[in-house]
């Protein structure tokens, strides 16, 4: 039983032995639309020692753009539809402004980052979402929206390799000429998953929150720890609500597919969040 | 004699031996603004067949997005002052929507496309042209404009050997966190002259004509060859005209720097260009 035991033991250690740190950090719509803080967080991530690739959402933008171009926005369920025009906008802002803009600070900080959409090197392939399938509503159609097939796991070892911080745009495309508008934690979570068998990855998503907190209205109510037992109890007593749900799952999600942590929490915290300082984390 | 001629035939054909071809092409705004045409094009860029890379121009986008959003834009000898506001335009159309909607189109056809600005991977560093630059006209301010001082030779190669076909927006960047609106022309010139080491190198520059025409109202005047002997006699004669002059001095300091051949003429033929079949052909 003992030398059972130790054998387990040396496999375990033996498979994470040699695998190398990478964070797959996410930030959120606040800290975009945020300039200043948008650049001291982007100094700070490039602080970050080792591999690591940003995944950004898209803010505020967007919307002005559209009002002042007098493109109606329709919303479903507090969610913008993405039709034509509007993917249009989408396209020049995610992918041109915001991408290039946090690509071009980076280097200036000393961090090789690279910009990347889904279509670049078929990075990410992705499907239109269907209207009546099982990751969208039925009945609901948000227009062109895609859901994420395949990862191009070779290009993104070989930039990685190089020491390139990847920058992504939350941008897929179908592999028939259609860019599709994709949710940004999705595609962390995609990411991280797929470099977990090489990796040891830590996710990140970073919100305008301090963490996952029992009073949204009490900063200091951060709760530092979550596991599945536990999170089954929260919402059970309703202390996480409505939208923490779907990242919660997603953050599961990723550590069910071998992602070691997940961590959530402000943004502007970005070395406290992954030396585990700050926010919450999230293990099997 | 003979045996010296037969050696220094020897040393130029081992020279060339297994340098493989590469493309340089670059499109002209005119078929950015032309959507059937552009979507043909494409079509055939992706059967353009070994290592290939396309440098896209801007096209009218930006003027009539401008025009929508009420951004004056100010004019200068014909050129566009790249003001603030011009450049936000400028890197939303370029880098996000022109350069992914190409990249979009060639990846359903089968060609592995990556689109980079010259802020990606650190693809292409400028510095911002001074009042009174070698480059610029003395007292001229044309704004966040770009002159490139380094490629990233090594990034090139590393996706070139993929058989990744690169797509090049014209913006650069100065390695302090601004990106620069930069002449496709001139990035097509660096980036064909950068390779010359390593590839025989075909530079393209596709434009609204069928190649350098001795009659501009007469599409069947094309000048099929162009030496340098034969530009110093065309430039007497004033058959080549003043917006030509920049094309053909970019087009021979490129054959000085070893590109093989430069050719111009309409993207809509790109097969027969490259093959000899139409526009005009600049050689040393």
């Amino acid at each position: 039983m003992m030398e059972d035991k130790i054998q387990n033991e040396d496999i375990v250690s033996s498979k994470n032995l040699g695998k190398e740190t990478i964070y797959v950090i996410k930030i959120g719509g606040n800290i975009i639309d945020d300039e200043p803080n948008l650049i001291s967080f982007l100094e700070n991530f490039a602080k970050v020692r080792g591999k690591k690739i940003l995944v950004h959402g898209g803010g505020k933008l967007v919307t002005k753009l559209a009002a002042e171009l007098k493109i109606e926005q329709q919303v479903l369920n507090g969610r913008r539809i993405t039709d034509k025009e509007t993917l249009t906008l989408v396209i020049m802002v995610y992918a041109g402004l915001i991408n290039k803009k946090i690509v071009a600070l980076l280097q200036s900080h000393g961090c090789n980052a690279l910009g990347l959409c889904g279509a670049d090197g078929n990075f990410m392939a992705a499907h239109k979402r269907q209207i009546n399938s099982a990751t969208g509503e039925p009945g609901v159609d948000y227009g062109f929206v895609g859901d994420i097939d395949t990862i191009n796991l070779e290009l993104m070892q070989l930039l990685l390799e190089k020491n390139i911080s990847l920058v992504l745009a939350p941008l897929t495309h179908d592999g028939h000429g259609q860019l599709l508008n994709t949710n940004a934690d999705t595609i962390a979570t995609e990411i991280a998953k797929s470099l977990s068998n090489d990796f040891e990855v830590t996710l990140v998503y970073s919100f305008e929150k301090a963490g996952v907190l029992t009073d949204v209205n009490d900063e200091n109510s951060i709760i530092k720890k979550i596991e599945p037992e536990s999170y089954k109890k929260l919402k059970e007593t309703g202390a996480i609500y409505a939208g923490m749900i779907p990242k919660m799952d997603n953050a599961f999600n990723a550590l069910q597919r071998g992602v070691q942590k997940v961590i959530i929490g402000k943004a502007e915290k970005i070395h406290q969040l992954i030396k585990g300082e700050s926010g919450t984390i999230i293990t099997r």
